[in-house]
Parts: structure tokens; C-alpha cells; sequence
């Protein structure tokens, strides 16, 4: 990305703030946010030098207990970097710390990467004074180049030190795990004495440049066992970051990683807390579509009427994925023949001439065929909701995508970005 | 596309001929090509203003017997044109007439649609005295539009007195069904006192803006059934206009007609006529492939060592739609990260870390590892070449796809482009 690209959307990601996340989290949008606002988190960040820009490139956070319950929810390309191959094996149900590093992906080194996700969990862990097969890897960053190993080891020993539970250690944290990505991501929740903290990068299960999505949450709450944790975070995942699809691509590395220690002694029922993971995971699931590379438009499409709930899923990331859609959005064309194009494709139940399509509240289609005034709906503005109705049963879901600008093809076409 | 675009796109693509085909086709590139080359077919076109640009839109091509065998393929799209349901509807083996518009797609018009493109085929029979069942209909433009019936029966009524067997018939017809093309697009193949003609317009099975392919067979051999004849075309179709994957959006329109005619009292060896259809079809797509909507790059992506052919094919497509791996093109960025990032996700067999990876005969990752001088790969010229082993087994595929561009943004956000 140029200097003046840059400069654009920065300009445009100010003036168009993130569509607002539900329930309490917004009440809290000027207050502490991050993975040190739950009691007995601590995090720490520094510049290992790993980027050639000389921006902070490694980040630490250490769950203090007293419980050390864990979940994780990793990508799901076949091709995997070392640090996901590495926290897949010992993601039993606890992690005291996760260790993170941007600049770098630590995919495609085969053995080498390997022993090198290994060898940063065993120098943190040696830090901390606790096991390897406690410490999370994580990295995000290019393909293919081998991890500078003493650079990563000289992070390590200088974040341990500077561990803090002070928010700004949490916000330098997001900071450091950066890659393309123009602003930080926070989030919290506050339950009745317990809360949630959170931090990302990226832009979802999807990967412009790669730029890999990694979420750590953090809880003081009281989570009875590691199986009711891992189900509120793949539920949460599955229904936020999993319908985010910027481009259709999966990163190698993406992963999420939920860490809670019981500081707060409190233990919320499985439901609250189950939907408290889930706002926490939208909040930063719609700071990573806001920020997905380029974007102009934000684009939430669903899709009802589907056979299944699954079946609806899949036919509106058919549409989110389709490149003339994504066009006509960029152009604010509410050329709803794309759309019907698109969803044709998907493999899913319809009833081809009984398809509905509407922008934002207003029929473009019915029937599959087109509705008066249709070519005049405005869609200027920087948020677009497409709902397509297939007319076959009560299936329904929202994927959020965004439109595909000159400024997506300028940053993902820029040598080895 | 603005005009400046325009130049810039001729430009290129006068410079950038389209790659070499195989055969003998080869050895007419300067001879007569087209639909009235082989004998007893005429054709004709006019500019029945359905396009406000005040261009070429309707073309006409008759079969003058004295054999009507015929053949087709359509798109596989769920929603589709009524020109697509009817002609499908009537593919019983036999059509005397292919009739085609541009500038309108005439799909998603509910039952005024269905009942305009009856009424045009019934126009033409009634001129041309056969039946309307005879008469195969195509349509390419904006969907969603009521086709203008009084400047399409006047289209007709313009054509059918000027039907003629001269070459440059043939040509206008070509120019007549384009829409964003660039060139006009026809093949031929001379058998052994036999030939095929042919002509095509957009980019195939996957349609920028919708660009519906619409490609029309012309043969003066005597093909024993029909039967055989579709075979033929779908053997050839499978592996040249399906293999042709430019940004994974496949049209309502797409249709693939083969009329033969037995004039030359030839019969060709049955596999010589189906090498033959593959030949003018691999031709044609390679035409729609250089000509796709803002390429400056042909891209061939080859797939070996899968376990079957179509799970190489299918790896292939997901790579080939891969909008981080067609920026990377564009940038001849020789970023093999994204290749393997890409084909990660495909639905098929595959031994992930055991993958090989090759850019224009250059090996850049072996085993799922960076190859030495992998980043250094010139990718500048405007052909690609990559190839990924999976290291399964012996399936082997290619698709062609094309890199992901600043024009293709510009021409497809352009308001109802």
C-alpha cells in the first residue's frame, strides 16, 4: 500500500465508523477495553525487529489463573502454519499464555517451522516457569520466509519483564499484532462482576493478504469446564468471524483462542456467558470487516427463505464472494441481476422464479423479476443490506462482506505484500 | 469503461496476441474463419437499436440443410435466461436457425420473458417457413430488462432478406453478438474436404459483467446422430469453455450451439470430428480468455498429482478464483504463498505438506517449502504458467483464469455495466 492509499482509507475508515455491535459492549465503547481488563491477565509487547518497518512485531498475554481453562478454534485451510499445527496438538482444555508475532507466518518452513513454533513456546515457557505445551503460538505475516529465531527469542526476553495488567499494556498488545490492518481491535463485555476482554487483527476467516485474522479473548469469570468454554467459542465463531468472507480466501494461521482463569469468582450461567463470548466476537468481527483491506462499502447479505439455516449460510457467502457483485457495491450500482446471477450458482434448495431481492429495505426483485423503480434504489451510502429470499422453507443468515475497490486490487497486488 | 480505459485495454491487447492454439487451425490464422465457411450455412446481422449505443446488436445464422443435426450445452446457473429455457426446452437434436441479441439478456422477466423469446424464434420460423421449435434463441446484455419486441422482430425482418454465405457475413455476425468484447471472436477447422466455423462473444463460463458466452458451431460434415454431435461438444466444452475460470460468476445466458449440416458429403471419423470441435472450442476460449474484462495477464493453472482429473479441475478453479492469488498476478508478484494458501481450501485429496509449486517451469516451493530464488521468479511477461502437484495420485487438469485488475474493478462498477 502507498503512502496516499493509506492516507485514503484512513480518511475513509474515520469517517465511516463500524456498524455498531449489539447489546452492552456499545455502553462501553469509551471505557478500558482489551484482554487486560479481565482480573489476572497480564500483557506485554515489544518491537523484535521481525518487520522490516521497524513497527512493534511481538505481543504476550499470561493468564495468572487461578484457573487456566482454554478453548481454541483454528482455520480450516488444509495448509496450515507451524503455530497453528502447534497449538492444535496441545489445545487439551488450558493454556497459561499466549505468545503472538506479526511479520512473519511461520507457514510453508516445514520442519524448520515447526521446531521454531516449538522453540518460542519453550522460551516462554521457560520465562514463565510452566510447560511448553502451555503456551499458544501464533503468527501472522508473509509465506514461506523462516522465522528469525533470535530475533523472536530476543522479543520474549524482553516482553516477560514488562508484563502488566495495565490496559495499556493490553492496547499495545493489539497494536503489535498488526499487519495490514490500519487500526487496533479491542472489545469488552461486563457481566455482573466478570467480564470478557479481547483483542484481533485481521479481517476474518477470509485473509485479504493474508493478513491472517488471530482473536484472543480473555474471561475472569468462573468457567466450569474446558468443553463448555470451546462450545460457546466455536458457537460464537461460527455465527460472527466464520461469516465474515472478504474474499473468499483462508489464511494458513487464522486462530482464536479463548482464556479464562476464575479471578472474578464468579460463575455466569453457560447461556449468559455463551452469548456474552458471542457480542465480544461480533464487536471484533465488525472492526475486522470495517477494516478489511480496501473497503468502501460494507456489505451484509441474507439470506432467507433457505431450506436450512446452513443452506442460507452457504448461498449468502455465494453472493459475498461473487466479484461482479462485489463490483457493482464498489459502484454503488444496485444491479440486483448480479445477485440473482450469484446465488443461481449456489448448491443449496431454491425456487429459481420465486427469488425475492431487496437493498436496503427496498424490493428490486420479486418473483425473479424486476420490481418498479429498482434501478433507482441509492446506494451511496457506506452500509449496504442485501436480503434474497429463496422461497423454499425458513433457512436464514447473514454473511458480512465488502465491495471489491481499486484499493483491494492496489494492496494485494503490491510485490509480496 | 471509459474511453481512456478503452485505448489502454486495445492496446494491450493488440500487443498481447492471444496464446497459440494447437493443430491446424493454426495454419488459417490469416485464411477465412467463421460460421459461413463451411458450406451451406448463411447468416446475417443488423443494429436493431437495442443497444443505445447505436451498435451492431442482433445476428442471424441458418442452416440451409440438407441435414439439421444439432447440439447443445447451457449454463448450469439455476437462474435462467428464457432465450436459455426455450432453446433448452426444443434441443432435440435438430435446429435449422440460431438467432442472437445483445444488449439485452432478456432473463428474470417472469413470463413476458418466456413469452418474447417464443415470439422471436416464432418471427423467424415464419420468414424463414419452418417451425419455431426450430429455431435456437440467445441473448446477452442487462438482465432484468423487458426485451424491446418491436425492434427485435424488426431486427428480424431486417435480416432475413440480407442472409449470406459470404465470409464477411459471417464476420458481421461475430461483431453483432458483442458486448464488453473488445475483438470479435471466430475459429475454423478444414478436415479432409469438411469443415467447422465458428463464432464466440465473452468470457466464458463466468461472465464479467455478464458477458454471457454465446458460441455458435457451424459444420458441413455429415455426423451420423445427433447424439454423436453432443457428445462432441460436450466432451470439447468440459475441457475448454469449462476449464476457463475468470472470476468464478457464470452467467444466466451461456449457451454453446453446434449445427452440422452434411453439405460436404463427408463423415468424418467420429474421434477426428470430436478432436476437431475440441480444437475450434480450445481456439474460441483461448479468444474469450485474452479478451476477459481488464486482463493483462493469462493465467493457465495446472493441477497434477490429484487423485482424479475433476479433483484436479476442482483444485485448479479454487486456485484460479483466488482473488489474493490473481492480484499477485497482476503485480507479477511471484507470491507462492497464496497459491498454496488457495488450493489449501479445496474440497479434494491432497498431502499438504508434501505440495510442489511452479511458476513459468521454475520450481518455487517443493514439499511445501520455499524453493531457493523463489521470490526472484520473473512473472512480468503477460503469460503464466503455474503448476501445482498435490503428490496424490496421477489426476491432472487445467483451467485457465486471468489476473484480478484495476480495469476489471473499473469496467464492472460502472453503473449497470
Amino acid at each position: 500500500m502507498n503512502e496516499q492509499n493509506q492516507q485514503n482509507q484512513q480518511q475513509q475508515n474515520q469517517q465511516n465508523q463500524h456498524p455498531t455491535p449489539h447489546g452492552s459492549s456499545q455502553d462501553s465503547r469509551q471505557a478500558a477495553k482489551g484482554v487486560t481488563v479481565p482480573k489476572g491477565f497480564v500483557a506485554a509487547s515489544t518491537t523484535a525487529k521481525i518487520k522490516p518497518s521497524g513497527k512493534p512485531d511481538m505481543a504476550l498475554v499470561v493468564n495468572e489463573g487461578p484457573e487456566y481453562t482454554a478453548a481454541a478454534v483454528f482455520t480450516r485451510n488444509r495448509v496450515q502454519a507451524a503455530p497453528v499445527k502447534y497449538t492444535r496438538a496441545h489445545n487439551d482444555g488450558t493454556f497459561h499464555a499466549v505468545v503472538l508475532n506479526s511479520g512473519n507466518a511461520n507457514a510453508c518452513n516445514g520442519a524448520q517451522g515447526d521446531r521454531d513454533a516449538e522453540t518460542t513456546a519453550q522460551a516462554v515457557a521457560d520465562k514463565l516457569g510452566i510447560d511448553a505445551a502451555e503456551v499458544a503460538v501464533c503468527s501472522t505475516g508473509l509465506i514461506g520466509d523462516v522465522l528469525p529465531m533470535d530475533k523472536v527469542l530476543g522479543g520474549v526476553d524482553a516482553m516477560v519483564p514488562q508484563l502488566s495488567s495495565e490496559e495499556s499494556a493490553g492496547h499495545r498488545a493489539a497494536e503489535a499484532i498488526m499487519t495490514t490492518d490500519l487500526v487496533s481491535k479491542e472489545a469488552v463485555y461486563h457481566g455482573d462482576g466478570w467480564s470478557i476482554g479481547a483483542m484481533g487483527k485481521g479481517v476474518g476467516m477470509m485473509a485479504p493478504s493474508l493478513a491472517t485474522m488471530l482473536v484472543v479473548l480473555t474471561t475472569d469469570a468462573t468457567i466450569e469446564s474446558a468443553d463448555q468454554a470451546q462450545k460457546a467459542l466455536t458457537g460464537a465463531s461460527s455465527t460472527t468471524f466464520d461469516c465474515i468472507d472478504v474474499d473468499g480466501s483462508t489464511s494458513t494461521n487464522d486462530t482464536v483462542i479463548l482464556m479464562a482463569n476464575g479471578a472474578s469468582g464468579v460463575s455466569p450461567d453457560p447461556e449468559e456467558f455463551a452469548a456474552a463470548v458471542h457480542q465480544v466476537c461480533l464487536d471484533i468481527a465488525m472492526q475486522l470487516q470495517a477494516d478489511a483491506e480496501g473497503v468502501t462499502k460494507r456489505v451484509s447479505i441474507t439470506v432467507s427463505g433457505a431450506a436450512t439455516d446452513a443452506e442460507a449460510k452457504d448461498a449468502a457467502r455465494v453472493i459475498g464472494r461473487d466479484n461482479l457483485f462485489k463490483c457493482a457495491m464498489f459502484g454503488s450500482d444496485p444491479n440486483w441481476g448480479r445477485v440473482l446471477a450469484a446465488v443461481g450458482m449456489a448448491p443449496v434448495e431454491m425456487e429459481p422464479d420465486r427469488i425475492s431481492v431487496s437493498f436496503n429495505g427496498h424490493p428490486v426483485c420479486v418473483n425473479a423479476t424486476g420490481a418498479p423503480g429498482a434501478r433507482e434504489v441509492d446506494l451511496s451510502g457506506a452500509d449496504i443490506a442485501v436480503e434474497v429470499n429463496l422461497a423454499v422453507g425458513e433457512g436464514r443468515a447473514t454473511v458480512w462482506t465488502t465491495d471489491l475497490s481499486h484499493d483491494y486490487v492496489e494492496i494485494n497486488s503490491a510485490y509480496s505484500s
